[in-house]
């Protein structure tokens, strides 16, 4: 097993309760009552209902001044007191695809605020990001976030933002589960 | 089979016979007198004496202006003057990869001229990068020339430029073979 390949396997059990599960653009995935995410491999396959497979990467757009304050407070995922998750795999359009590093940068920081937006969430929020585009899964990515229940309102209010961006107009297929920890 | 997961499978036989093989910085790769490049998926095994597996993913430093530019004028690969290849999987080290987005584009661009360097050989060098790092391979990449034989020295030329740059110090392991289509 990779420390670096997870898959996400939905089905009727899992370490992660579904409490909502709303698609909100493109095609929906089967319903599920569980999620676990489990490290896993490339070959490695899984019987849920469904598998959604997503590799840790380097960071691709973050500056190091960015990189630094995000490293100096951002905690890792499985606190104890962090009984709340979101799991919201996304697809971004091939119009962003086909921007270049520079462009995908300007409206990623300059227009749209994603590190500083993300950064004024933690410690609270904490965050990974699953790359599955490259190994041709549906989606490109797999984002996975953390918190107690007393932030979840944080929560709302940073994906708020976040969707209401222009870098959010480049995203064709969102679907956002809630899962309380089992 | 995938259009953008690639294996090069070392051993006996296959496409590309090997006219010489050099270790320049790490371990080596077992000797072998042939390569084929074939259009596989994650989880196909292959049979020769090694295989190196690499994805065809989106550009991750060009920006705008270099992007069109390449587009431009670069070739496919597969052109059947270019009866010469060379093969150079390369890794880098863990300092290079602990570096932030825009500390790695300065040391490619600014400081070692990357892509300037490799836009002066088009359309006469056709290149191509496959990326293995995220899928937990031996090299972090493996790069894929293909060339007509009056084009050597020019090729030659290429990889010295680059090997002299500062990007270059951060490669800790390249093993480069020389290719000619059977």
């Amino acid at each position: 097993m990779s420390s670096t390949i997870f898959d996400f396997v939905g089905g009727t059990s899992g370490e992660w309760e579904v409490l909502k599960m709303t698609t909100l653009k493109g095609d929906s995935l089967s319903e599920i009552t569980h999620i676990d995410k489990i490290s896993s491999s490339l070959v490695r396959g899984n019987e849920g209902i469904w598998t959604l497979k997503g590799i840790i990467s380097n960071l691709r757009y973050t500056e190091k001044a960015e990189k630094e304050k995000l490293i100096a407070i951002q905690e890792d995922l499985g606190r104890p007191s962090a009984s709340r998750a979101a799991f919201i795999p996304l697809r971004k359009s091939d119009e962003w695809w086909n921007l270049a590093q520079d462009e995908r940068r300007k409206i990623m920081e300059e227009s749209s605020k994603h590190t500083q937006t993300g950064l004024k969430y933690l410690p609270a929020i904490a965050r990974k990001l699953f790359h599955s585009r490259d190994i041709g899964e549906a989606f490109d990515f797999l984002t996975w976030f953390e918190y107690a229940p007393s932030d979840e309102e944080a929560f709302e209010e940073l994906l708020y933002a976040l969707r209401k961006t222009e870098e959010w107009t480049y995203v064709d297929r969102e679907v956002d589960m809630r899962l309380l920890k089992g």
